[in-house]
């Protein structure tokens, strides 16, 4: 039974202080046993972004990974940071071998699309809540279909296949790479201050021969855990665990004492 | 068995911090195997008016819901936002065919008691954890008794009936509705800064000929969608996601823009 | 099966907007059918006092303790609160009976370890996953432990036992008891404002002959309920829901009000 394999895994911008999370988790319960997991309602509201970026982040992580064995092996996403709820935008559905993603066509599948093997734009309206809102569709439509899909209902039946390049995208250059100059971007901060860039940790080699430029700052440092990085108060790069170089500083916010933010470019070149 | 039909829902004011919700949600997991589901833990503290909003927005949709099927079929639901424990006031149990919400006697209650068939004040302290505190009934008796009555306990069992009367109620007036006024309340704002106020949207009908007056500000235009207000700055009236009249501002706070609190006054008038 | 008997819970400082918390529960749900509970990832960052005595006030209400029946029979407890992550920091599993928690060696078991039997170092990298990082454990190392103590290993196969001598522990000492005065310690602020101390109620019997210094204030009332302090404004002492002396005031932060901080001394004297 699919009860048994799936999890539903949320996303959303809603917070925890509003009756939005809880009405859509009621809508799932509701209507399909699958095991449900907040993943985060935490993303800043309408940050899409944001939301990308932990998608990126995420999806790697959760079943339906087939080096991961023992669980679940299957994962419904629902992404809902959906500040054009109620117009004409499209619902999608990304789907690839066991994981399905659903979410506002409105940039958010920007790092992920790529991955994905199949797009449907769900409008199956038989799948959505009756007397639905215009102001709801976490509730009223993203929660039904993936308690549709939960409970078996084939990606097909959400509505027609589109195309990969017709998903919106946002407004972001993925890194460059040339021998002895990379550019890149931040992605995020997170709690701890750590400035994440986009730039893959792995074309840096081991080596301590690189320079990182973000924000009128050098940073020369790499070490290898965060203890390292510990050893003096300057900033450190480090390959942070999503297998990217972030940027550190000892029990501090990096991102607070260098005055960096989500989208300022950084550029890692090899010093002479 | 009770067990793959039931959801117990848990809603306070305990904050993500302290160990209060994790021993909570600790007992019942100890005493039934019934799913639990954080709806919130995010009520200010001892907010009983937030609280009571909080369930007139979700309780419709969650498991027992008769128009939503294929999922869970009953949910228990655990208010503890509660002040006054430890003293005589009561534990209410509100029953109706296939939910259950076991709050404090406080006011929480106040927006949902009428669609509530049977009341009973919860004193069988066979079913609290033995030793309990004075300062934690959210941990020694709330979540005890709500995995006894998911393991198949009786309503019954848990104490004499009670009377919807003898309940106790926040100070609030209903809307009231005359031909061209409408007197209405604040009775939540959202993360998104959304004001959202008591009055059914159903009965402005769909026309643009009202007007609203609310902390000294008109508000007149009206949208269908949180996009279609976005033409332009000013506030607007929408129906929302619990089908009352709320008051937005395009990608700001409404209620920070106009200055708007919970408890405030709203007039809305037909536009001559 | 294990699935139907095992609750693995989690305690972390990751906060809930990043991604951290949704990559660990999903490599826990990739790896393992058993339930999965959040118990708090808003431990302060790195705060290593804090997530120590959430662990000492929750372990006792979860799944293993054998009051509690009826339910889930087993715990084991992930907390990651590891600002030594992929140094030589030690990862300990501290099993007894019916419960196993899994930390780093770095003083989050201060307060609970003298109820543990048996104590081992996590070094058998088998368990891990492949070509995990250094600098999150969580996910590539404590969640597929935890899944796979959850599964069925056994506590034998995770590596070398070591002694309780052995393990790091806070910088704390236990409070002194002597006839007319004790001597304790301020361990947590909860959300209320109450300031926590260590000091067991129980030693003070029923009597209200006793005062506390604590941060230049002396404190001389007592309450067994919030609402019975509430009757002055006055700070009263009251005890909490896990055994130990409070301070509170009504409806206020006590905490603010008197200017009382984690790690604060405080004296309790029998009045003449």
């Amino acid at each position: 039974m699919s009860e048994e394999t799936t999890l539903i895994g949320l996303v959303t911008d809603f917070g925890d202080r509003d009756p939005y999370v809880a009405s859509m988790k009621g809508v799932i319960a509701a209507t399909t046993r699958c095991r449900v997991m907040d993943l985060t309602h935490a993303i800043g509201p309408q940050a899409i972004a944001e939301a990308a970026w932990f998608l990126r982040a995420t999806l790697p992580w959760l079943p339906g990974n087939p080096e991961l064995k023992g669980g679940f092996t299957r994962a419904i996403v629902v992404c809902v940071v959906d500040p054009g709820v109620g117009t004409e935008r499209r619902i999608i559905a990304a789907s690839r071998a066991d994981q399905v993603v659903i979410a506002p066509d409105n940039g958010v599948l920007t790092f992920v699309a790529g991955e994905f093997e199949e797009f449907r734009s769900v409008e199956n309206d038989s799948l959505f809540l009756a007397h639905g809102s215009a102001t709801f569709h976490g509730r009223d439509r993203f929660a039904p279909v993936a308690a549709a899909l939960a409970n078996g209902a084939s990606i097909d039946s959400l509505g027609p296949a589109v195309s990969r390049e017709s998903l919106a995208t946002l407004d972001y250059t993925a890194p460059v790479y040339e021998p002895d100059t990379i550019r890149g971007t931040i992605v995020a901060v997170d709690r701890f201050g750590n400035a994440i860039t986009d730039v893959e940790a792995g074309r840096l080699g081991k080596g301590d021969d690189w320079e990182m430029r973000v924000g009128g700052v050098r940073v020369r440092r790499r070490a290898r855990t965060y203890a390292e990085g510990g050893a003096s108060n300057e900033p450190f790069m480090i390959e942070g665990s999503q297998g990217t170089i972030e940027i550190s500083v000892d029990r501090q916010s990096a991102a607070a004492a260098l005055h960096i933010e989500p989208l300022d470019a950084v550029e890692i070149r090899k010093r002479k």
